[in-house]
């Protein structure tokens, strides 16, 4: 040890820079930590790994400020590259590729309405609450286009928390709503928010509405084609090529990497990369999987599962220690109350901007519908409500996209907007994080028996799908097996809207796509299946 | 499409810089095309993926640089960073993870015969031969100083490309030595270039050579002990809080993380980070790999193994793109000419460099072996010469830490010098890696049977074990069953030491290690085991 000393002799880490190596193992530790604590509060529903991660960043972003006495540390600034790059795109795509498709698909009409209409509903009154109520506080210098931005940036819910939150079992029914409106959100918002960054205010039109309208439509649907198709190309390539024959791991090399292509491939063209690879996951579970050997199936599963969970774990870890960063608190001079009154007011605007659409599209809904179990009831509308008000990293993003580099406004001003928005993210990523579990317990799963829609949807689904082949044996039966059938399927179209397409759907699937892209299709059981054994199994054939 | 033409909205990957994106997109692209054009030549002996992802690398840089017109290009640069940080570290974890321990720890002996003093030997001669060739050549402004990192430089074999070249199953022993010794030689070339860095050449005495083997010492067992006890550490943690309860996850993310914070840790404490992750790994599939639950055990397999492969064929692609930046090749003035000579130079001296301690080290151990089953044939150590003349990405790395920022020589002979030395990467890697497994074939799998050290080490080994317990149950026999195996296992340690020593581990293993890390120990057979279902299954209890 010695001779380590007394000899000169340059250290290995003259190839990396020590910053760098000390920024990297503070936050693989703190990793570390999170997992072994999540796993000791597994037990405890108050506590989650979120919370653990927010608070474990916290208690190293003091820690780290101590040690540098209140200097900048790069250790705690936020890269907008990183999260949108790296941490982002593994999340979606496990969360897509994970999802239960037949509750996702059984309630896309609500799960769009809620996340176009609604996110447009959040934001027009956040951006009018924001500037009805700045002024009185005292913020004189912000522009239209920064009340709009505010407006945007409020309006993006936060899916990562949603995911870790809600439980895609006990209720899939809120799950799928909730989460699904979050996907459907992202590609919302970034419309939302571009248009903000560019429209030119001095000459607002009505067929600008129109327009954004038209923009969104394109951005969603070449999302999801692109998403669909490369995840369609990886089917095939692996079944065609028969991967498996040489080796597993290049199968599920080709999985990993197709799946990250697609997301970047969204964002070079400049489409909603979120989206893109939410539906490559879909997808990608329902042909690519099935094609791949039973020790790829295995790996896939845990390793996107595992990889999944690490990125969100940063990302609360990261928004942690962010939060510590002396630079942006410097920067603001407004003192503490207007800081807190500027959060609440914040924290306000998300509660009264998402009451107003998730209550009146619910009722919209409950009115369409005929059938009583299909209704979203009270109980669950409050849930809807309040476990989408977490807003995460996203919002983060946004906001220094928004207010970091801006001349148009004073730079304390600049600081204030970002300060307030972390603490809205912290206030409700803890108050909502920790309160939600506990609060469905008590309102849904109490008194479970009552609580139609999200106990019997599946049965009720099942019926509907016997009645359905039992009209269909009946026409076959009578020899004309051709016209009968779309005759039925239309009329069950019109009746039945969302299980007919998911009828016909099938039919299409069997026909063309499975020949192509391999797939199990709808066999009752596939073990250690990524959506879980009861996905699709109720409506085997 | 035409009102998102006409509406002056920004695109959403405002949040993302282009260029790292093109960047990205351009890599997995190549990623991807690498391993379906892998599976397709896998029957062919001659190419493997390196070679192809190194083309496919070279074909890519072209085209950028066409596209670019010559202009310089951010997408080839290479970042050392990168390298160190990211795809080194999954690599060596995995080579250690999967390596097959028995035949690794057998030929221990050798295999730091050949890091340490072979890497020392190489480094005097290709020193000496440059700095006596190159005064002929012309080359003039170098100084003693960089004729040593020369030598250090080219001392440095590329494990990567060995481990796809050498099978692991089919020549157990050759791969163990030569991957061995790059994992050894990754310390012993760190020692050497970092004292060449800060020698005073003024002030050179007689126990520098002593320190420096001290400090080698403490880099070897410092770095090792890190690892060892970091992969305890996680088979600990997975046994007492047994995580496969409640999630397989954290399982496999607690491993990952562990794994990369080994590394870390490593180099935050200047000590090699592949000595400590490639230890990690050996001693993660002994302990930790066996305390987690089922598909724990396959996901970990195959996901490390995944992605080691994406980060090798990665690190070719990038080797390859990196060849044609344009900056490096204007500012050498040297002609063609000059440039061929140089790295003819190089590469005969990296011919030399290795015959000088192959050959010699081979015959002096076969002096000291006194069974002839154990010796090296002739053969083989052609193969071994052979098979670590391929030099990598290291090299490359070494070249522009050594190169890129000096100011002592001129900058068209530094440009000059890390030119060649990517022709010799290039080369070494294209020849050397496409002839080595039909050179293997035709030397040595020819004539298996006389092959007897790469047949038979495994049934005679397997016998002096049944000798061994034969010998122990007699005297247990006999009632003093405390002294006697203790005197027997002396004199076993004087006749056979590498027999002996795994004995005494196996009884330390079994009696204090397993009680409290867990593991298998030595039962006969785990289906899917990461060393393969033959590791240490002929020493089975």
């Amino acid at each position: 040890m010695a001779s380590h000393e007394t000899i000169p002799i340059q250290n290995s880490s003259s190839f990396l820079s020590t910053s760098t190596i000390v920024a990297l193992c503070v936050f693989f530790a703190l990793l570390c930590a999170c997992i072994v604590i999540g796993h000791l509060l597994e037990e405890n529903r108050w506590a989650n790994e979120s919370i653990t991660a927010l608070l474990l960043g916290l208690c190293a972003g003091a820690i780290v400020l101590l040690i540098e006495k209140g200097q900048d540390s790069r250790l705690l600034a936020f890269s907008e590259d990183l999260f949108f790059l790296y941490l982002l795109p593994p999340i979606i795509f496990n969360a897509g590729f994970q999802v239960k498709k037949k509750q996702f698909f059984k309630n896309f009409t609500t799960i769009l309405l809620f996340g176009i209409l609604g996110t447009v509903i959040s934001f027009c009154l956040i951006s009018l609450g924001a500037f009805l109520l700045f002024k009185r506080i005292g913020l004189t210098t912000l522009t239209l286009q920064q009340f709009l931005a505010i407006g945007a940036i409020l309006s993006a819910t936060d899916s990562v928390c949603t995911l870790q939150v809600l439980s895609q079992d006990e209720t899939p029914f809120l799950y799928s709503i909730v989460f699904g409106e979050g996907v459907v959100n992202d590609a919302t918002s970034i419309v939302l928010y571009n248009a903000v960054q560019s429209l030119n205010f001095n000459n607002i039109d009505a067929t600008i509405t129109l327009k954004l309208l038209g923009n969104f439509l394109y951005l969603f649907f070449t999302s999801t084609a692109l998403g669909v198709v490369v995840s369609l190309l990886s089917a095939f390539v692996i079944k065609t090529l028969y991967f498996g024959r040489h080796s597993t791991d290049r199968e599920v090399a080709l999985m990993m990497l197709m799946a990250y292509l697609s997301y970047l491939l969204a964002e070079l063209l400049n489409l909603s990369g979120i989206l893109t690879v939410f539906f490559c996951g879909i997808v990608m579970s329902h042909y690519t999987w099935h094609n791949v050997t039973e020790s790829s199936r295995i790996t896939t599963k845990h390793a996107f599962a595992t990889m999944s969970f690490i990125a969100e774990t940063f990302i609360f870890v990261y928004v942690g220690m962010d939060a510590f960063d002396i630079e942006k608190w410097k920067g603001s001079n407004a003192s503490a109350a207007t800081s807190v009154t500027i959060s609440a007011t914040f924290f306000a605007l998300v509660l009264i901007g998402r009451a107003a659409f998730v209550f009146p599209l619910a009722n919209f809904i409950n009115c369409i519908q005929k059938r009583d179990s299909n209704k979203i009831e009270f109980k669950q509308q409050f849930i809807m409500w309040w476990a989408g008000l977490m807003r995460g990293a996203v919002t983060i993003a946004l906001s220094y996209n928004q207010f970091s580099n801006t001349k148009k406004i004073s730079s304390s001003d600049s600081a204030l907007m970002i300060t307030c928005t972390i603490i809205v993210v912290l206030f409700s990523t803890i108050v909502c994080g920790s309160v939600t579990k506990p609060l469905i317990e008590a309102v849904l799963l109490r008194n479970r028996k009552t609580n139609v829609s999200d106990a019997t949807d599946i049965p009720s689904l099942e019926e509907d799908l016997r009645q359905l082949f039992f009209e269909n044996g009946d026409s076959s039966g009578q020899g004309n097996n051709q016209i009968a059938p779309r005759a039925s399927s239309l009329r069950l179209l019109i009746a039945h809207p969302t299980i007919t397409v998911h009828y016909l759907w099938r039919k299409f699937d069997d026909k063309f796509m499975r020949p192509v892209f391999g797939g199990r299709g709808f066999v009752p059981f596939v073990p250690g299946s990524p959506t879980g054994a009861d996905d699709e199994t109720s409506a085997a054939v």
